[in-house]
């Protein structure tokens, strides 16, 4: 352990850098705040999240500002704060470090990529515990002074946040395929139902909800990121694509000898592939079975089924609410482990609940 | 109103037939069972889903067999049972009218798809309320005799699903674009993870869990699905491969005139989109307020937090639970209509609870 983190300085008072500032004045660290507006700078110093001046000069800088600018942002605070380290939050993290190739003082930038975010955006909608038990991957490279690693490494302990090292490349490889190709994918899907009769949308189950909840995202901001990682996410697509188009001939003309058994193969690797999706805690998806209860509609009851759960002694793993069109009650999806169903089942029943 | 519903024959005691037999001797109606499979029946009937034979002859046949043999049982249903009306519950109806056009005895058929399912089949997965709330489509065509219509209306009360009347084709266009695109697509992106490394797929989001999740259903069910309503699939999904081929060309030459504004265009559709997914109770999407809280995970303390919702006295219109990986706390995401937001957000506070 070197130096302890006393004072930051965070360029852009948006979601992401307010949630910091707030995150970190909570544990009495000093924090310098900019933004080229005027209007989001004095909303987040009122809110608490920092100052326009501090008395010490920051250790770590974090550019919290849209990712088109970042690069800049990142070269400018190297060169006015010349004893500082400087980081970023940007979601794409190869661009900046090609960006700052031949800048004599990339020794002391190390970029990060915390994964958290709202679906609002803007320094109102802030909260000091946005990092809180969300991974903060932080992306080395041979540049790096591995004692800066230092100094970031407590900015995550501080906002309590899971740290995560990925080397940049890798890192952006890994998005394209966790968060930008489902993104886009959930779009256009989502697009479609721009022009769908409004009678076909009635008959909309669970599935095209979870498909479609991402594509409320930010187009201003997506645009950025796509652009940022074209590399990385062009041949994910190009391959999608392809795939796409073949499933889509195979449809046309289903009759033709391997028509079905394409989409036959297509659904058995999309088991595959969901199944490695890591579960709850990190671990393996460890194959929960779903108990489905019956709620009422009425404030109060999800508790009630909630506490006699607890008091049953039965831990969830994930619940879903479900509501069917014109229903006045809900389905709760309780996941449990699969040892535990059993129990939680002739319980519940005991206690009256129906199951679905 | 004419005769009363008593007695029904169910062919086919997989999940959907089991449950219906289930539900229905419930309210005391005759179930007389059948299934090619001797394991089957027998399950079906120790649970209490019906008889291998009753006294009075069926009013009713509902076929519960899988998609591609459904035409031909129902033929056989039609003959077997001269004074019955007949119907099925699979989710492809246009291609079943199609197949039975020259069956004099078409009028006494009349389609129906109730919207309800598990991810687990077979008869051990039955449960008498799967039909509880659920939407029940019912598709007449221009043959159907009217007053048939009347002893399926009887059935769909006695489960205590949703009527939803559509016409045959209408239904299998609604469903090309609100269920089997997405099945496909999220198919597709699970496909992707199957060859995924597992360090990438440590960093999937919720986004990736919510795109892919329905990417778990059965191979065999699905390619009958897709191969039975091909043709209404075949230009939905033609049209996104082709629009999907113009992304993946935006983004491997991003630099190019029009690349950027064809992914903004591409986000801000799906924006559009997914505000018409109707919400629950069948209403517009309200634009719901998210209040997210940070939950201990362990027994009872979700069921602590909704207790004190229920006090509080707001209702919940959704609720997510999420887990960062490696985290032993998770975030609950609660739905509230916009105006009581403040007062939860609030009052949650002074109960001592953190929000992110």
């Amino acid at each position: 352990m070197s130096e302890k983190l006393e004072s930051v300085k965070i360029v852009g008072a948006g979601l992401l850098g307010t949630s910091l500032g707030l995150a970190l004045r909570r544990k009495g660290i000093s924090v310098l705040l900019a933004d080229s507006s005027k209007t989001n700078l004095r909303l987040a110093i009122e809110y608490g999240a920092g100052s326009a001046e501090i008395e010490t000069e920051p250790q770590l800088v974090v550019v919290c500002t849209p990712p088109e600018t970042v690069s800049e942002i990142i070269a400018n605070e190297l060169l006015s704060n010349p004893n500082a380290v400087v980081t970023d939050v940007a979601s794409v993290k190869q661009a900046i470090v090609d960006d700052l190739a031949d800048n004599p003082n990339q020794t002391r930038y190390l970029g990060s990529h915390p994964m958290a975010g709202r679906e609002r955006g803007g320094p109102a909608s802030a909260q000091a515990d946005l990092f809180f038990a969300r991974p903060w991957i932080v992306t080395p490279t041979k540049e790096t002074d591995s004692k800066n690693l230092d100094l970031i490494r407590q900015l995550v302990d501080l906002v309590e946040a899971t740290w995560i090292e990925l080397d940049p490349m890798e890192h952006d490889k890994a998005m394209a395929v966790v968060s930008h190709l489902p993104q886009l994918v959930a779009s256009l899907v989502a697009s479609k139902l721009a022009a769908t009769d409004e009678n076909k949308l009635q008959l909309s189950g669970q599935g095209l909800r979870d498909v479609t909840r991402i594509a409320s995202s930010d187009p201003e901001l997506w645009a950025q990121i796509i652009s940022r990682n074209s590399h990385q996410i062009a041949p994910v697509l190009s391959e999608m694509s392809f795939r796409l188009a073949e499933i889509a001939a195979a449809v046309s003309d289903i009759e033709a000898p391997g028509s079905l058994r394409a989409i036959h193969k297509l659904i058995s690797e999309g088991n595959q592939g969901v199944s490695r999706i890591p579960g709850k805690h990190g671990g393996k998806h460890r194959g929960y079975q779903t108990v489905t209860v019956m709620v009422d509609d009425k404030p109060g009851e999800l508790a009630r089924l909630l506490t006699e759960i607890g008091e049953i002694g039965v831990n969830l793993e994930d619940l879903r609410l479900e509501h069917s069109p014109g229903a006045q009650i809900g389905l709760a999806e309780l996941d449990v482990l699969p040892t535990t169903a059993q129990l939680l089942i002739s319980e519940l029943q005991n206690l009256g609940w129906r199951l679905a």
